[in-house]
């Protein structure tokens, strides 16, 4: 070991104790870099390796212009409950309520707590626009091409594979197809195992689009228990792939969405082994994979995965930019299916899209970007938990995301949240219902957050009067 | 009519005249557009404005730095046949043995005569590339959104909207769905119209990515016969819809794919007539309809329909990039489908590259470099026929092709182009087997050329080679 790991090291213990023992305490300003490292005796480089050690285990964040503050606790609610879903799969039909939803929620002038979407303000944008800029006049031969059989910008592989090198087992670059967007890599694998009428294991509650995946293929879902903070119940799918012949398992097993879970790593090497063994494939959403709040990177299923069972779909819509649509699949061994799928379907994807994220994945901004971007997803919804403590009636329970910016809310048994709603709406703020994240009618009481905004005195108000709203909208059933 | 309009028509008319008169023959370079302005006595506009008349009634042609020649006739040679596909429709298998063919084409070294692509020096890529840079940098918001329910860039739907004014019929912005490519659309909008296991009519000879995309949505195919020179025969349609259920008629009306035929207008009002009238959705791919040789640009069948029963698609991948990957669909009353599909599916094409299309279209380089190219892909046509009729054995025919870039040759009935296909490709010549073309398997002594490069010894060279591998593979069987 080297010197200067020991010597962040003991800096980064020595503030977690004073944390700990409440000499420093939450919302407190930790002093200056160059003040500690003046006191301490240490380079620069070594105090920021110390609070950057201090910000991934989740002690402290990192606020632009100010400085590192230890972070706030977490309000203490109930957490949300998942009930059983029905034991059968069932046909899904979300699609024409969903799009009216997120239709009406893209209104000028709602509050956009609806769709998963981070401000544009949090993004790199300038800095995309800038390489789209310099891609278009360094790079004259990527717009000369695009043949059937040439998918794959190389440098987005390798960008792809080396990321993928922190994730407990590196992809293989001959295993990745660069997809559209995370959505149409769902769809590939989906269209590469299964048939119409077959049935795919979901988690309960689902992510919509997956949902909406389904429907649009001819699929049954067959929604799986899932907890949150644990994700989806290994038991309840190892109980229904024995009952019932599911094609597929569709997981977002890394900050899932509605819950932020993340399933503990036990657990995905159970599923991984299970499914492998069962030859279930498995589709993994790893969209949120980067957004964790504390630790390290969490792994995907596909880490634990020894047979070539597990697809994995990502995209960087989530933080890098949703404008670029390019995602990848990294397939095991359906990936020359869903290649070919890819090439059937769709065809290529934008090489100067792709040239230009490799570009922006290859740069030290990127890691940069990311460190912070989880810093502020983190602290959007911790104020979101805050707010909803305050202003949501007695008896609201609420999940502890684990990453990503969507907090799930379970209001009293009797509230109606697609009521809920339309009143919600017509008074200018949006949200998802819960109806929509189960096939089978579930979570009616629910309702999901999107904290991707800096948090404002707008958002404060919104929440405060859909907070009055739920109150009311309980208590005149 | 203003005096400018009468002179360029009386110039016109005087030159073709001469042409008709055997005056000025095949090949004969036309006087400088300076001489005859000064001849004649007419501004110089006036001069090219005849000029251009006479370049789209196909009279003449431009040949860059050389002037205006008058054109070569096309060698006579009998049209190939395109017999009677079975009664019934047949399960599509023909992505496999497809995508091996595609996929060897691409090696390098192998002359490229399989795909129909363009060669990169006849596309405008330098103004795209331009194009990228300065949306990039003048455009900053466009990076910022892309929501589930913001698919068009508004500029580009203007642009789409004003180049439909000539074809007949505009289309309706509203109806329109931007996509990744023409072969994105005409998948959506398989999907909005069918379901597995339902038969689409299809022209035979048919396009080999609309069979793929046939097969990867479990649907069955029913070739329609299709004569050179006149396209999908409407009688032969009408007798199949009525025996047998047809989804929806997959079609290339406009310089099909791979005979080059143009529909007559009478066959495109009475096929929009008739399908209206059985209920049968009509999937157009319109992509090679900017890429006719003579006369205006031909109208779609959407401009005959005046049920909104016809989807219209398309994309600029053939005429101005492959590597853009933007097209799009006009779908009539099918349009609120095609966009869920869409949406659920793929989500948005990238902002950046609608508005870098939306630009170019909209700038006059984009209808110069339409005219030119349209010049350039009828020359290498003919250089390719010329070369056919030289080198292939007797009894050898091909297609006369009336747009687009790629020439149908059926050789004698006992040739098998699946062998001789090895053979070339050992040598290092490339085409697209017949029976690729067909679900039933016919065509089996049939190929495709693609002529989207400009012509060359090479060129020549690979053709010679492949008339002899020909003569021979005929003589041994």
């Amino acid at each position: 070991m080297k010197d200067g790991t020991l010597r962040y090291s003991v800096l980064a213990d020595e503030l977690a104790g004073l944390i700990d023992a409440g000499v420093l305490r939450p919302g407190d300003r930790l002093p200056s870099v160059r003040r500690l490292a003046s006191e301490k005796r240490l380079s620069v480089s070594t105090v920021v390796r110390a609070l950057h050690q201090l910000e991934d285990a989740g002690a402290v964040e990192a606020r632009p212009q100010s400085g590192f503050f230890v972070k706030q606790r977490r309000p203490e609610r109930a957490e949300p409950r998942t009930g059983a879903p029905p034991d059968q799969a069932v046909a899904v039909e979300v699609s024409q309520r969903l799009m009216r939803v997120l239709r009406a929620n893209t209104q000028p002038g709602v509050l956009p707590l609806g769709a998963a979407l981070p401000a544009p303000e949090l993004l790199p944008i300038a800095a995309i626009r800038r390489l789209y800029s310099r891609v278009a006049r360094r790079h004259p031969k990527l717009l000369a091409g695009a043949s059937h059989t040439e998918m794959n910008e190389p440098a987005l592989l390798r960008q792809v594979v080396k990321r993928s090198l922190a994730w407990g087992s590196a992809l293989a670059g001959g295993e990745i197809t660069v997809t559209h967007s995370c959505t149409e890599a769902m769809h590939l694998c989906l269209r590469a195992v299964t048939r119409p009428g077959d049935t795919v294991a979901v988690e309960s509650p689902a992510y919509y689009l997956g949902l909406q995946l389904l429907e649009s293929c001819g699929l049954k879902a067959l929604e799986i228990p899932s907890a949150p903070g644990i994700g989806v119940s290994v038991e309840a799918l190892e109980l229904a792939t024995r009952q019932e012949k599911v094609a597929a398992c569709l997981l977002v097993p890394n900050a899932s969405n509605p819950l932020g879970s993340i399933m503990p790593d036990a657990n995905k090497a159970r599923l991984a082994a299970l499914m492998a063994e069962r030859g279930v494939p498995v589709i993994e959403d790893d969209v949120y994979g980067d957004l964790h709040f504390d630790g390290p990177r969490p792994w995907p299923i596909k880490a634990f995965d020894r047979a070539g069972n597990v697809m994995l779909c990502s995209s960087f819509s989530k933080s890098i930019s949703p404008a670029l649509r390019v995602g990848f699949v990294a397939a095991g061994r359906y990936s020359g299916n869903v290649a070919l799928q890819k090439t059937i379907i769709s065809g290529a994807t934008n090489p100067i899209s792709q040239m230009v994220l490799a570009e922006y994945l290859e740069s030290c901004a990127s890691d940069r970007h990311l460190r912070r971007l989880r810093g502020r997803y983190a602290n959007q919804v911790e104020q979101m938990m805050r707010a909803v403590a305050r202003y949501f009636p007695a008896g609201t329970r609420m999940s502890r995301p684990q990453g990503a910016f969507v907090l799930w809310v379970e209001l009293p048994d009797e509230t109606d949240t697609m009521k809920l709603y339309g009143l919600a709406l017509a008074e200018g703020v949006s949200f998802v219902p819960g109806e929509l994240f189960s096939p089978s009618g579930m979570y009616r009481n629910c309702l999901r957050l999107n904290c991707g905004n800096p948090w404002s005195a707008a958002i404060e108000a919104g929440i405060q009067r859909l907070g009055q709203l739920a109150a009311r909208a309980g208590s005149c059933l």
